[in-house]
């Protein structure tokens, strides 16, 4: 019998089946313990509020906001009245989200009350958007001059508990939507549909992949403005599982409080979190040993840092995927009989982004087609599947990212006899020196490598000579500042490298510019570089 | 972007990413150890093989076999070249097996070798067959009356390891065909689509329900005819999980030398092939301790077995579904916070037949509208989700089996507070006395309790004064035989229940007429003891 998914129904199943679960959200204030028959009676108060305030099926609502509850609680209310949760990445740039927010045509804006000072700068351009809800823990407004504002309690005290979520939707209807710098470079919506959420979810629920349970207490600390904060709170809310939404201006020490206290079992970040928790971990203040999975995504992981958790007794356990893709694209969980394999291999392969989850396609393209399953190869990722995206929002020209029916990822990948793809670079982080590639990824992972060594971004500068040539951008551990000079760098890591990848200089610097999420701004780190170097 | 989801990319994915691993197939001359890689190029050449008998889109091709590899290729085979695999329940009556083969319009016949005479019996009134396939380990064929007769090995020979799959089907495309006794007592035929199967597949990998991995060891001893071995052939497929098929004719002894030897995680079947199992691991001499999940489905299990199992170490997990309904609709695995309560609490939910999986949605109906969930109220349950059936094949009469967009399973249940769903009856098992309902379940547990009993069924008779009487047919243990009398049964439990409750005779058998599946054929029972009743 024709049957649309509904992201609605997995709310309700949460309430109905698990009412007495708990999600713990820190906000400024506090900390918040709500249950889901709780978070379940606010959701449907947020609907018909947001109802009152014209909100209509098809609208864009937007969200300016942390990991916390109310956050959770728009992720259902929104596509509950079959309109779009629009999740806005904060520090983008002020054009960037006025570009956003007018080519999304957002009906209603949910700010967090430490970002309304972003927002009324820019509020004058932004005509399309017909009220603001303030989301804090007051129902008293603050000063502001955004106009109309509400208070995100206010309006949940006027709403109906009981409102009935929207059912007669096609599963092909959008629910959210994300904006991301596609790998042509330029800002693009990516839409989630009712059916992609809720298969995505059901593969993040898989024994296979990341396994996630009732029995599991989630700690999404990857944003929810970033791809659904990876669809957990989406899946978690579902299997009824605890939440630990760690909500704004959290330190590695208060995510490390959190996951001690809260006895968290699976917790989801990108490498640079996962670092800097590591160094708070190791001091042996905190007890994370119930985490069974740190889940780490958005950019390659060092071996070292697996090993480094090894050690603590965490399996770090590495997942690619992107925007476009819900995310979930690749986990690296061994094969049973790898598990055999002595721990130097297992942790090869645990270093490669994984393999291909049930319900996906793919194909790896090189210069001469489809690369052999040899490890060595590499090629494009091409991928199809159903919470693969097919178009980008409003946007007629896809740069070549969507053809032939394959999303064209610009990530450039290698995959080896047992299947596991490894990700080498994305295409346009390539440098191109004297028309032959150099991997800047394959030289930061041998600098990675070297004793004193925190961090390292290698970046491509123009040449006049070659095109464009590498130069490393290198933070060194406490203790090892000043000690270390370029030779220290370059000569150790030499003979794994042809004399032409070797980079042309090694600059020391003491942070390397991130986005929200923990990824290096490479674009910046160039910008500041070239001017550094006066190329 | 649309994307349809496609029963053969199931299979792609274990050919490409676990072609090591492997399917374990005893058949009556040898145990058989095929890879994924080679079950998936002999997957390819029957497609084409029945390609060239002329089997196109949409066309229905019968199985006749127990669970063995060439059943496992068929699952594949015939839904690749979008036609559609009728699993026939050889146990049917010759009368049944001509109707379903001539409703379903069968073009070919896969038969296995020792299930020729049965279907060379009927061949003269089965006019749609075109041709029959002999599945056995010989290429020579057996002398038949069959014609045109192929065999199965031959036909591979001249296959093709390359053949492509069809991949231009909508999702809502039939994929699979499952005739049973609908509860308005009639033969259907139910209808799997390549939505519903890939769906339900990822359900069954949830570690929410079964948690099937590609570390498993899978063995469905349920029939390969019967709701596609719950599905578990497809999902262990998808998963690279390893198979265990036990083939024709098994015995309690054969099932444990299978899960010893091959270190089975994971096994599949009704509770009275449990009860058999038991019987034979109880005496010591085979070690399965590699098993984490018995699954047990098909009719309610006694409190006593899942004790007895624990007792083993090996946790019986119950499960409830239907033909209808692909079949997973609940699984019976505790909370996070029930694995605190007392033991005698938790296996008492365990008994229960569990909570609703993730993407289906249920309401219990009583006489006076949705019941309470307090465990005590009754009423049908109604199922729906997208897989659930919502018509039966070529059929216009429901029986209002399907109303209003929901499946009206005709199986009587309670709900408790935490969710968990206990069945009562079957509606059309319920005896009806003076104008009140009897439960035979509940009489039937109450004697199970009693020391001695092995098994128990009580059934309905006719009475002039009350419409129906219940009468319990009961077997007992060695030891026990011609030791207990009627009083001996009746007295213990006279206080459980009102007194019109209780059976107005108890008959000793020595056994009980039973389904292949293991269920007890109620039917043939109440015949049985009408007449020896001469009522």
């Amino acid at each position: 019998m024709p049957y649309n998914l509904n992201i609605s129904t997995m709310l309700e199943r949460a309430e109905t089946l698990y009412p007495k679960k708990q999600i713990v959200s820190r906000t400024l204030d506090q900390i918040h313990r709500l249950t889901y028959r709780e978070v379940g009676e606010r959701t449907r108060r947020l609907s018909s509020a947001l109802k009152s305030l014209g909100v209509e099926k098809g609208d864009r609502v937007g969200t300016i906001g942390s990991n916390h509850h109310r956050h959770l609680e728009a992720y259902f209310a929104i596509p509950g009245l079959g309109a779009i949760v629009h999740t806005i990445n904060i520090k983008f740039s002020s054009r960037h989200l006025v570009n956003m927010i007018n080519h999304a045509e957002d009906k209603v804006l949910l700010v967090d009350e430490e970002m309304l000072p972003q927002i009324e700068k820019i509020k004058d351009q932004l005509p399309k958007v017909k009220a603001y809800i303030v989301m804090s823990d007051s129902k008293k407004l603050p000063d502001s001059t955004l106009n109309p504002l509400f208070s995100y309690e206010g309006l949940l005290e006027g709403g109906d508990g009981n409102f009935q979520f929207v059912k007669d939707l096609d599963e092909y209807s959008p629910a959210g939507l994300c904006y991301t710098f596609s790998s042509s470079g330029t800002l693009k919506g990516v839409v989630y549909t009712h059916r992609g959420v809720v298969l995505h979810s059901l593969v993040v629920g898989l024994g296979e992949t990341l396994a996630l349970t009732e029995a599991d207490v989630c700690m999404p600390i990857v944003p929810m403005f970033h791809v659904n904060a990876w669809g957990l709170p989406y899946a978690a809310t579902w299997f009824g599982t605890t939440q630990v939404l760690p909500g704004p201006n959290f330190t590695p020490e208060i995510l490390a409080d959190l996951m001690s206290k809260e006895r968290v079992t699976v917790a989801a970040s990108v490498p640079t979190v996962w670092l800097g928790l590591l160094m708070v971990l190791e001091k042996g203040l905190h007890d994370a040993t119930s985490l069974r999975a740190a889940i780490s995504g958005g950019s390659a992981v060092p071996v070292s840092l697996i090993a480094a958790y090894d050690k603590l007794g965490i399996p770090l356990c590495q997942a690619y995927g992107m925007t476009e893709t819900t995310p979930l694209v690749t986990v690296s969980r061994l094969k049973s009989y790898q598990e055999e394999l002595p721990v130097e291999e297992r942790i090869m392969f645990r270093a490669k982004q994984g393999i291909l989850a049930p319900g996906l396609e793919m194909k790896i393209v090189g210069p001469q087609g489809k690369v052999l399953w040899d490890g060595q190869e590499r090629g494009e990722l091409l991928l199809r599947g159903p919470w693969v995206a097919g178009e980008y929002y409003r946007d007629d020209d896809s740069n070549g990212v969507f053809k032939d029916g394959w999303l064209h990822t610009g990530d450039i990948a290698s995959i080896d006899e047992e299947g596991f793809i490894q990700l080498m670079d994305r295409t346009k982080d390539l440098i191109k020196s004297g028309g032959e590639w150099i991997s800047p990824v394959e030289l930061e992972n041998a600098i990675l490598e070297l004793e004193g060594v925190l961090e390292v971004a290698v970046v491509a500068v123009p040449s006049q000579e070659w095109g464009e040539r590498p130069v490393a951008c290198v933070v060194l551990k406490d203790g090892y500042r000043d000690q270390l000079k370029q030779k220290d760098i370059l000569e150790p890591i030499a003979e794994k490298f042809p004399d032409w990848w070797l980079p042309d200089e090694v600059l020391f610097m003491d942070e390397l510019p991130r986005t929200i999420a923990g990824k290096f701004l490479k674009a910046k780190l160039k910008e500041q570089v070239i001017k550094y170097l006066n190329r």
